[in-house]
């Protein structure tokens, strides 16, 4: 893929999940310091997580700071325009949170194919850079794991990333295929978020 | 050790702890594809952080894939085979904790002496190797865990790592010491899980 | 700055970030081998996590040993020096992750300037060092991470980080500089214990 096209994505989905760990970092009443510490767990988390397994040190964000500058004039944006208290809908978080993982799952695969063949290690590092920000950030903030509850998260990453990868072994040049990945993850995890989708579970009682 | 021998180990240390991954994602109704992300990082978790301290990326599963076929092909297989409800006993999932575990120290000891010389640090990655996973699984399920329960857990694995590694400096050839230090840390936790043992423990109230 | 005396510094926040790890250990009734496994992941975590995403790996106590050896052994001094339950005051440990936290900033942000010429990079690696371990301690030890409290902590870390990379910037030697940065992050943390001090929120409710 034109390279300068899918770090604009990057930058685009670190923006969003900082976004999202601010507005979890405003729920619980952290100030804005510890709002930053939240908002870059949440944004480079996952990514760091993936380089430090590949072998793919120093991590992305100590390589090119303008990760960091973007998670900076994210919290600082979302300060000043969000000055006094409101009731934002309940929404605005998991969509936050739907869009950076849908564009994290592909970065994750584009960024693992780099330095990998495998197209199974491939799908997993996507979904390992989507899910891990988020989980980090859950952790961190004592709520439950977005990936733990039953409405279709994981699926949606793995479906993402099996998509993307599905259609650069089908010959699809890499933008088309990068696209189509983000496409399946975004739609499946909005379904879920919108009709409180979820998939049959096995209750095994123990 | 012969290396093949201690492969069959590992991959099978890594189907037991799938299987504990699996009985908690089912207790906590996760669907399959949340299930298969809880059985992956219990099965790998522990290994992965260990390479990643002693710098020997990419991490082992994404040098040998067999170890990831073996987590799906164990989570396909309990989804089939436990189809309906039903009340498991309690003491199957410490218990396959258990095994896990105890295999886990030792993978973790052999592994380390390959890069390293320092039975101290031998002995410690075992311990983070058979409870790391573990421990990754409990925090992702919001349980308490394993390890920080009275119990003794923590107390098996290092008593299990260092019967292994002291076996090897009294000469004891690999394959020997390797399952002795297996049979010393389950011995040790099983009967702990029996017998419900603890240590005393320092009771400072702060 | 005399290197030897960066180690003293690094081996004494090690030794208190310890004692944090076993009054927390003690509080949860945990055994003594627990208690081990929980002041070690505080004394060690930070650095190592710092190690990993430097790739300066093996992370740096598999190299030097003693600081596991100063764990030990404060570990040991702990449980032969508080023999008989008794209540301590409130703020111990609170007091003692402070001094961790103050010293480990420092140690980070010296420790990366090896390695990285960023300025920014030094003093986020600074907040990780002296943050990382205490976050890992509370999450397994199922407490709400002090980072996340209302009181001011990220907030004093990054300020002595700052301190700290500025003084360096306007040419001071390594020696003072990291005392100042030190000082500067001990006096606002103990000062925001003493008065419950902390920064307004953002309270967004969503």
């Amino acid at each position: 893929m034109d390279t300068s096209l899918l770090y604009l994505f990057d930058l685009f989905g670190t923006a969003i999940f900082a976004i999202s760990g601010v507005l979890l970092a405003a729920r619980l009443k952290m100030d804005p310091f510890g709002m930053v510490v939240l908002a870059s767990v949440t944004a480079i988390g996952g990514g760091s997580i993936r380089d430090m397994m590949l072998g793919a040190t120093p991590v992305f964000w100590i390589i090119d700071n303008n990760y960091l500058w973007v998670i900076f004039i994210t919290c600082l944006a979302t300060l000043l325009l969000v000055r006094q208290p409101k009731q934002l809908p309940w929404y605005i978080l998991p969509v936050c949170d739907a869009i950076g993982l849908a564009v994290f799952v592909g970065i994750g695969v584009e960024k693992t194919l780099l330095l990998q063949d495998s197209m199974m290690i491939a799908v997993i590092m996507g979904v390992l850079t989507g899910c891990g920000g988020g989980i980090i950030r859950d952790i961190l903030a004592r709520e439950i794991p977005m990936v733990l509850r039953s409405e279709i998260y994981a699926t949606a990453c793995i479906a993402g990333g099996i998509t993307h990868t599905l259609a650069l072994y089908f010959g699809l040049p890499s933008q088309p295929a990068f696209l189509l990945g983000v496409v399946t993850t975004l739609t499946i995890r909005l379904a879920a978020i919108r009709w409180h989708l979820s998939l049959p579970t096995l209750s095994v009682k123990s």
